[in-house]
């Protein structure tokens, strides 16, 4: 198998995507195809990695910056180090692609490169939710900020198979975002994707209030890629906050101040918790191929747990169980 | 002034009702109608209320508890606390409503017996969001799941009018909820609402991403109902899960323990920044009354602090002054 990493693309890159592939190398049994600047890649990789013998080089000539507008970008940047990537996974010429590129272009090249698993109607990013119990999926995260019903049924499949096959959650227990817990709750949207998810045959449980979706009540948590960013966004935005708060309160005072370095392992415990980078980015369910969307501020590690979970994606068939899955409820037949 | 308190409504009602008419007695200047069962009142009010010359009751018979379904209480329940009292604020025998009960009912009752503010086509419930510079106000937090733009243009001169008026802030800053800062950026009513609020003479700062929220970044957070009230809870359900992972990490042994002891005054400090009984309750803003609904699980802080400023908020003139705005902008036509 092989997997195409995008070097050029995320704040920190080409520096922190060599130092991830290094770590990667160590944790999966995949060739590493790094698409990016020949010269730039061949000058550092040695620094990074020990087992060149299953790292290749495709050299592009462009890169796609975070300014750039996706669809421009995608059209005109053809020998872009994601858009060439992408290229490659449309032709099977490899199996999976990573990149902490530009997150519109990314979205943007795999729908117009690799393309739209039949019946699906909305492809969608499925970042990890760190809970108190572990993880759960959260399907859309912004993607799609206008979404029909139809398309939080796709988001609820699709998350379900992704859980199942990649992170080995039986059953993932599925929950719609809501304003009250009650049927027929909430704005059309919801209250109309409500009944359509009752008739599935996911392990839907039903309507879920934000408040608890910290506590990991549901294993896929389905909402729309507005609700979804802002979910996403106000959590990061909450921890950052509680946590300056609390070190404002902890230098207070001398006393404070010897708790708080004796409290430093605890703190960073609970920090590893809230980790998103334990879990390496977001997969974009719903294209006929594996791409994993790192987050733009990837570290090292970051970037090898995205490579090694895009291994998994590319590995245990769930474009393969969506496709079978669309075709029978018979939403394939849908345009 | 006489402000009217639904002795009835709450988890925690009659007791803690109550309680805080009792301390509020000490903070407000008005006369206080306590709208409820006579007997009970009657019985409690002593212990907990020294100036029983402020004070008045008025009897009924009936309570709107938190299952009944709003339209039908509404109706129905004719004698019921919150309707008597919503009643007597249309009648303009009393000028302000607190209620600590059923919040749809309390909705709907405010529609159908007070009505709304010429050319005002969506009342919004306005809660005070804690933040790190002190506090923002989030209009619309739950009362209208589905929007058109023009909502978002009224929950932004509402919640302006509301916070110069009640809490003395100059020229709030006013940001939409998107996911992204950009103009252009987000789902149609967003995206439409900026185009309208960049028109407007309102402090308007364009749009703000959920992760900016707890550092207070505007004044003013216009959203529309249903991803207001997903913001709320999930704020509450982050901080509580994030309490949760700390406690368990400073248990976790002896050294931690006995820091954890010395921390616990800073954990208070920070706790009392995170309290929403601080503000005691959001305003509903829209109707041609001033209603406060104060959390349902309110103890006696809360009360008095909602009845605190359901009298600055009946004092200042926010309804006129939202007419006169509505008047100003020739929105009074639009039906």
């Amino acid at each position: 198998m092989i997997i195409a990493i995008d070097v050029m693309g995320g704040d920190n890159a080409p520096d922190s995507v060599l130092k991830g592939v290094g770590k990667a190398l160590n944790e999966t049994k995949s060739k590493l195809l790094l698409v990016g600047n020949e010269e730039i890649i061949k000058k550092d990789i040695s620094k990074y990695c020990n087992k060149l013998d299953r790292i290749d080089i495709r050299h592009t000539s462009e890169t796609i910056d975070n300014d750039d507008k996706p669809v421009q970008a995608v059209r005109r940047k053809k020998d872009s180090s994601m858009v060439v990537a992408l290229e490659m996974l449309r032709k099977k010429e490899v199996s999976a692609v990573i990149s902490a590129g530009n997150t519109g272009a990314l979205l943007t090249g795999s729908l117009l490169k690799v393309g739209r698993i039949k019946g699906i109607d909305r492809p969608a990013l499925a970042p990890i939710y760190p809970t108190k119990r572990g993880f759960s999926l959260l399907i859309d995260a912004g993607a799609n900020v206008d979404c029909k019903p139809r398309n939080l049924l796709e988001f609820a499949i699709m998350g379900s198979i992704y859980l199942e096959n990649v992170l080995n959650v039986n059953k993932p227990k599925v929950g719609i975002v809501n304003i009250g817990t009650e049927e027929g709750k909430g704005n059309k949207l919801v209250s109309e994707a409500y009944e359509i998810l009752k008739e599935s045959n996911l392990n839907f449980v039903g309507n879920i209030e934000a408040r608890d979706i910290p506590s990991g009540i549901v294993d896929v948590i389905v909402c729309d890629g507005f609700v979804g960013n802002v979910i996403l966004k106000l959590t990061e935005g909450v921890a950052m906050g509680i946590s300056t708060m609390l070190k404002e309160q902890l230098v207070k005072n001398f006393v404070r101040k010897i708790a708080a370095l004796t409290l430093k392992n605890g703190l960073k415990d609970f920090k590893s918790k809230l980790d998103y980078t334990e879990y390496g980015g977001a997969p974009l369910l719903g294209v006929k191929g594996a791409v994993i969307k790192a987050h733009g501020s990837s570290d090292a590690k970051a970037i090898k747990n995205a490579i090694k979970y895009g291994e998994v994606f590319a590995r245990n068939n769930v474009i393969e169980s969506i496709e079978k899955e669309i075709v029978r409820i018979g939403a394939d037949s849908i345009e």
